[in-house]
């Protein structure tokens, strides 16, 4: 997985990130292009866009171009934060916590019900208006319960498992806030400039996890706090059973999620055979 | 222009790069994918393929996937060949040598003579049978007469121009071999393990011009004489008239073209441009 490539258009407020990761063993691996253009609300467009491409690992040929306009990035994301709660929180959370109220704050959330029994959910945002149309939304869409809060605090401090969706510049969350048992995942920050977590949140967490430490450290939550890195684990090495993430009810756990190119390719792969078995594609056809 | 992106797939003997360049003003830019997949040509498939995918400078949309092969790439590098050549040979170069015999030989010769007087040519290939098909080949398509030479040493001696456009992991040409007004361009080596000119090439020059510097000091010529890279002139600097590069018809004129993401998003706005003519769409909706 080779480091992150970055295209800045100053001109438009914009800038383009290139992903790859190959994965041995497997017959294709995805380039992926996320876009993001900051004037672009202004203009009626989603700030957002992006497309994967897939290639052949056996030829380099270009097997597809999925033209998603950033969907499979948001859903990988989503399907991340999933995994860091699986794995982070503790199995019985029944309230969640969400800041911010974009696209991530829905996603999220509905990852969260996949895998913990939620029954509330606490939100807060900074434009309350907003917090108040994803109240009656998500309501409507999850038969959950939601309450706006005035602060990020009050989210934090009632909450058993909290997930940052924010770009947030400051640290939105004190580690004060934070008491026994509470999991965080914080998956705003993906650039040097963005930051939701203060550091004393990693200093007092018991378990730090990160998709990618190289990677926190430099565009994450763990830039305030690098020298927590070396006691910090990666997701992987969770998922794959070499390290443990939460180990009791009272251990306060946090998960950095930056994005990786690893998770592009495996939604790449997995769209591409779903869009296969949809147009009757054989299996022998399907062979590279 | 960032640095190029690479993906080794060290199972396949293969690799993606991947190059881009923002063009301040430019209304787009292109993202570039070019692999190399090196056991390819036993499966009879070229190692060789790519696409070009043009962006919206403004709002970060995708205006077009150039599902090219690589075909743009070979195109762009030899028209990079061509403007080295237009600067750096002496004008009344008559006798062209040519460094390989694949597809870069046949196109960096057409791009040469669009802007040389050539007459004749001579060729030097490690494969003797495939020296003398290019012969043949170039010879009904050129209208000139070729020669195929046994040696390296001997296309050098007896050229105005020379071209190289071999994968060479050693020197091919030396400095002994150069007589006063010898202009040669390197493009074959753009990797860390390729080399075609001996140190003694660069140090002898009196001139010596990169596309980009940085590139070539890693990936190029001047990676075998980094001493080299402050009297080092860049391509971009002589075509904007800032800097000079041949002066005279005595000197000994080196260009080393290592391939630049601003070529490909000259070369992808152009043909997308021509797309948009043939096309017919007007000059209203190709507005952005």
């Amino acid at each position: 997985m080779p480091p992150i490539m970055r295209i800045d258009v100053p001109d438009h407020n914009g800038e383009v990130d290139i992903k790859s990761a190959y994965i041995k063993g497997e017959d294709s691996f995805a380039i992926k292009l996320s876009s993001g253009f900051f004037d672009n609300p202004a203009m009626g467009i989603p700030s957002a866009n992006g497309l994967m491409i897939l290639i052949n690992s056996h030829t380099g040929e270009p097997l597809a171009v999925l033209a998603d306009e950033g969907r499979l990035t948001d859903l990988r994301t989503a399907a991340a934060g999933a995994v860091a709660a699986k794995y982070g929180s503790r199995e019985t959370s029944r309230i969640a916590g969400i800041l911010g109220t974009g696209a991530q704050a829905r996603l999220q959330l509905y990852a969260l019900m996949l895998v913990r029994p939620i029954e509330h959910v606490f939100v807060y945002g900074r434009n309350g208006e907003k917090a108040v149309k994803f109240k009656h939304k998500m309501e409507q869409k999850t038969g959950l319960h939601l309450t706006v809060c005035e602060t990020a605090e009050q989210v934090v401090r009632k909450s058993d498992v909290v997930v940052t969706t924010t770009p947030s510049k400051e640290p939105l969350v004190y580690g004060d806030w934070m008491r026994p048992g509470l999991h965080i995942t914080a998956m705003g920050s993906d650039a040097e400039h963005k930051q939701e977590l203060d550091a004393s949140v990693i200093e007092k967490a018991d378990v730090v996890v990160c998709d990618v430490k190289s990677q926190s450290v430099r565009l994450g939550e763990l830039r305030s706090s690098p020298e927590q890195m070396e006691r910090a684990i990666e997701l992987g090495e969770v998922t794959s059973g070499k390290r443990s993430f939460r180990q009791s009810d009272e251990e306060i756990t946090v998960c950095d999620l930056t994005g990786t190119g690893v998770q592009d390719t495996a939604i790449a792969r997995h769209v591409y055979h779903q869009l296969l078995d949809w147009e009757g594609v054989t299996d022998e056809r399907r062979e590279v």
